[in-house]
């Protein structure tokens, strides 16, 4: 038969995570490639407690429907978490519940995008968001970005000339894919200029609680004088991925069309991971976990970059970020990064090529490594191998 | 801030659902207006087993990201279940695990529909299946419907002057609003007809397992010849709605572009759900089970018609389901339901006034009333209050 597809399905032919993650599928395989958290540190043991506590208790409730909006008791306990992270103060009205945050930002570019607006994102951001986005079709424009984050001589130009300019998408904290952190005074810059436009600020932050040293500057949620910025939570990072639990904060009023769309998409999230993880909030000390998490994941990070500086070549440079999971390496100029990656799974050793995570294309010479997924000994035999790699290949 | 919202938020201002389901949570009304499953008969005891068998065998795993298309082990057991129902051989290739069926249908129309095309349904059809396609904007074309399915003088009309004609969404067993089943004529017909056209006929059955009496007819997915018939099955009637857990039933290269999208929206569907569904069918009897549902809601469709004969006057008539859990009331062509919704709500009862499943409105004189939701008594009273609003209104 033939197939009468949408005109955006030219944007899904194939996409680059696919080969991806079935290669870091391979058991023999060291990957650095996925974005995933430590198994080994899911709360398993008290997740069974609570999910035997939660059916015993309410199990026709979280087996049954519910709202689109999401568990009003977790709504209350995520407001007062994410409100002391944010540094800002927020109630259940101010969340809605959604199917990972992969959901949140569809569910965005349809709420605001016409076929041919244009979306302001960092230069280079994560590829995940762009697959969720282009659904829509939009255009890009990406913004030039440094070490403090946006350069706001060029989003000042680009929102000067982009007349279809309709979100700004950015991931402050420990971005995905550089592992760097917007400063203070760039975030203060950064929202002194979208506040003269009528611009949506999507302010995603799935890594802001596993800071390893240092202290967080505000939020850019925090300095929200108009009601432009909505910043997205997830328990992806945190708690566990597989439940596909996350939330979207938000004035109330923007929240209701959200809630629409919401619905239109999969009615609401699984009653029952709600119902677990409010449990595990209400029984549990989440920020103790966290702890855990920090503690290894800053371990992992040292060693990834101690294993980096000693067994890449010197021409080769990359980021140390303060918190989340991944570091960003950058090769000299003329080198492709999608040919090493041929080269690596030759020796068993996978990264994301970076060129994935530019909109428009173009720089293909840098790679996002991911160190919160595998031991130690792992880590360093990794680094080891894609250093021989590179040193063969430069 | 002035909000710049995409066009497609014309379409998502008011949700019908919305005062609807509010007006059902309040627990003093006698509500028919929901599409709920009777909590009493959640299998919560082996749930709560399940639940810890899984933790301890699989916890790592059931708490991680996982593949977008689902996982293996329930897909394989879900193609066995579903070839065996819908009378096709299928393999774990043919099928994709979504968030829902809600999912399902708002991706297959970002996979066909740009702005302007058309779909083709029922008339009436199901409310929540033109809110997920509203996002993509369609427009709708309402093929007449008569006792046996959809009047094909009129889909040959229908597929002949509609140029733009992209998708043909129907619900042949149990239909939601108005509980009929398309004969077996009517099914063969309809396929000759569809097969000589590129264009896509999603064949939409969440409820063709729960049949109180006769056999069911071919499923159209059986007499499909050409890869043109994309079949949806659930879990949320069935088992439990609140996991969200349904599927996608296909061509394995048709499914590879549907994952494509699925990834984007959501990434996967829980993975601790997908693994605990998937031990409930390895360690229970999901037939055994879906016997004892049909058994209760037999007896409910029962006593709702008997109360309906009883207290409705006799200008109204309406449908007996073999199956299901909808019954469709049809009031004399000059009264309008959404204002008798208003009454019956004054004495605490509730309907889906009828209006809500014509995409391109017009008729106002029908109602939907689902008997799956509550014992016997609450049917009587609930029915005999609704009976005297009608008195009085008509």
């Amino acid at each position: 038969m033939n197939r009468q597809f949408a005109r955006r399905m030219e944007r899904f032919q194939a996409s680059d995570l696919t080969p991806i993650l079935k290669a870091a599928a391979n058991p023999e395989v060291i990957s650095f490639a996925g974005g995933l958290p430590a198994p080994e540190l899911f709360p398993v043991e008290e997740y069974k407690k609570i999910a035997a506590a939660v059916l015993d208790k309410d199990g026709r409730r979280a087996l049954q429907y519910s709202s689109s909006a999401g568990h009003l008791p977790l709504r209350q306990k995520v407001a007062e978490r994410t409100g002391r992270l944010l540094k800002a103060p927020l109630t259940a009205d101010n969340i809605v519940i959604t199917t990972g945050s992969q959901q949140s930002l569809d569910i965005l570019a349809k709420m605001y995008i016409n076929e041919g607006d244009c979306i302001l994102c960092e230069s280079p951001t994560y590829l995940g968001a762009l697959s969720a986005f282009n659904g829509c079709l939009p255009s890009y424009r990406e913004v030039e970005t440094d070490d403090e984050g946006m350069v706001i001589a060029d989003l000042e130009r680009a929102l000067a000339t982009e007349k279809r300019a309709k979100l700004i998408y950015v991931i402050p904290d420990f971005q995905n894919p550089t592992g760097k952190t917007w400063s203070l005074d760039r975030r203060k810059r950064f929202m002194e200029t979208v506040s003269q436009h009528d611009v949506l600020v999507i302010e995603d932050n799935p890594y802001g609680e596993l800071r390893f040293e240092g202290t967080s500057p505000d939020s850019l949620k925090s300095m929200d004088r108009k009601g432009q910025v909505v910043t997205l939570g997830t328990f992806s990072k945190i708690f566990a991925p597989g439940l596909r639990v996350a939330w979207v904060c938000a004035d109330p009023e923007f929240l209701t069309y959200f809630c629409n769309l919401k619905e239109a998409a999969d009615l609401h999230t699984s009653t029952l991971s709600q119902y677990e993880i409010d449990a595990f909030l209400a029984s549990y000390d989440l920020d103790a976990h966290v702890e855990r998490l920090i503690t290894v994941y800053r371990e992992r990070r040292d060693i990834m970059v101690e294993a980096m500086a000693e067994h890449f070549p010197k021409s080769v440079t990359f980021t140390r970020p303060e918190g989340g999971l991944f570091t960003w390496a950058t090769l000299p100029e003329k080198v492709n990064a999608r040919q090493l990656f041929v080269k690596a799974l030759e020796k068993k050793v996978a990264f994301v090529p970076g060129g994935a995570f530019y909109p428009n294309a173009g720089r293909e010479n840098a790679m996002r490594l991911n160190y919160s997924n595998m031991p130690p000994e792992r880590i360093r035999e990794g680094v080891g191998r894609l250093g021989e790699v590179m040193k063969a290949y430069l």
